[in-house]
């Protein structure tokens, strides 16, 4: 019923969008938006894969909500194990939490380097300084999706699997309308990132996901990509030794 | 490099193929093809992620080398944590082979009835008739992707997870080339598979994916989704108790 919901919610009246079945926060947006944001030009799949990259820095630019409602969607869509979408995103876009996890992380990283041994102050404040701009670019993103999975699911040996498909459509549903993403496991560690959003321990932490307008210092925003094995090394036919 | 490589490939004269990196089956393909292709009409990004659906029945229609290529080349590009790329992508059509799996299958079907004490023939040979149309739907596909992980990579406790990300966007590219797919795990067991495939131990297995035209009794062949979860019910705001 709702894989034209997408269509629905662009085209139908906003008044619909309840009807639709869309997070009330979603809805109130689009009530409340006069003139739907234009519709952007979409990267074809095979042009989104291409250019998708990790983006590590972004603009302040807000990512409009009609458009987070599209990522969001897509990645709702992903295939799962026997059916069992055993997935919830976890947005995020209030700067106080964004700004407690990176306290956390912190506070977290002088813990670990107290266990080690290291009580000087002036070391622990270096190491702290030097993390901070690679956090404040992550943090930097207007909007976050924190994806999540029940472990009390229908097959919770599959979750990792299906929180990753789903991750993995999120992020090349915003590259396709514009946005840059990055898959952060260690980058915003899960400890720092579940203490500051107080996340029930029910949910296993898949990926945290920033998306927003690429600033990555180049002309365009966008980061080059790393170097990739080519196509004949990793493929193999028939026999693999 | 290799990033422009998909656009050479169809481009540039197939003389060209093997300076690109292709794997030797592919470029030899292309150079003995008098005339490419044409090329497909590719699906958007969120057209291919709206329409896709787990395919479990195949039409024969072999897969072009040169969109096989293309379905390749987005698993490759997949994200990976440091940039690892741990990935192996085996491709088997060989009909000998697929046909070897389903006895496997069949093997340990029977293996695991009579480890349960069923010894009665007739329940025996029941029980393989009862699989065997589900196997043969599944390995009805004219070519199938076993998606490997080398267990020996540089972070492998990230590998399950670059390796669903590949898989996904392998089935993504598929899907916007007009192939139908499926995430196999236990539709296709991992043990009989590895058995018939010879797959080394080195390598752990994310996933088998049949790729092929869809053939699901439908009026296009693509089956219908099953129900899924409206987006209010997976997407929280802020906080998730």
């Amino acid at each position: 019923m709702f894989a034209s919901g997408r269509r629905g919610f662009l085209k139908v009246g906003a008044g619909a969008s309840v009807a639709l079945g869309l997070p009330r926060a979603l809805a109130a947006a689009a009530e409340t938006a006069a003139v739907a944001p234009a519709a952007p030009a979409v990267l074809s799949t095979l042009d989104a894969i291409e250019r998708r990259r990790s983006v590590r820095r972004f603009k302040p630019t807000p990512v409009p909500d009609e458009h987070l409602h599209r990522i969001l969607d897509a990645a709702r869509l992903a295939p799962t194990f026997g059916n069992q979408q055993p997935w919830r995103f976890l947005v995020v876009r209030d700067r106080a939490k964004l700004d407690r996890i990176k306290q956390e992380i912190l506070a977290s990283t002088e813990e670990s380097l107290r266990r080690q041994g290291v009580t000087q102050p002036e070391v622990i404040e270096k190491r702290k300084g030097d993390i901070t701009p690679y956090i404040d670019g992550l943090l930097s993103a207007p909007v976050h999706v924190v994806v999540l999975v029940d472990t009390t699911s229908k097959y919770p040996t599959y979750n990792v699997k299906d929180g990753t498909l789903a991750a993995g459509q999120l992020m090349l549903a915003a590259r396709a309308l514009g946005y840059g993403t990055v898959f952060l496991t260690d980058g915003i560690p899960e400890h720092p990132c579940r203490r500051a959003l107080a996340i029930p321990d029910r949910f296993e932490r898949i990926a945290m996901i920033p998306v927003g307008l690429p600033d990555s210092g180049t002309a365009d925003g966008w980061p080059a990509s790393p170097p990739k094995k080519p196509l004949d090394e990793v493929v193999v036919f028939e026999t693999i030794t």
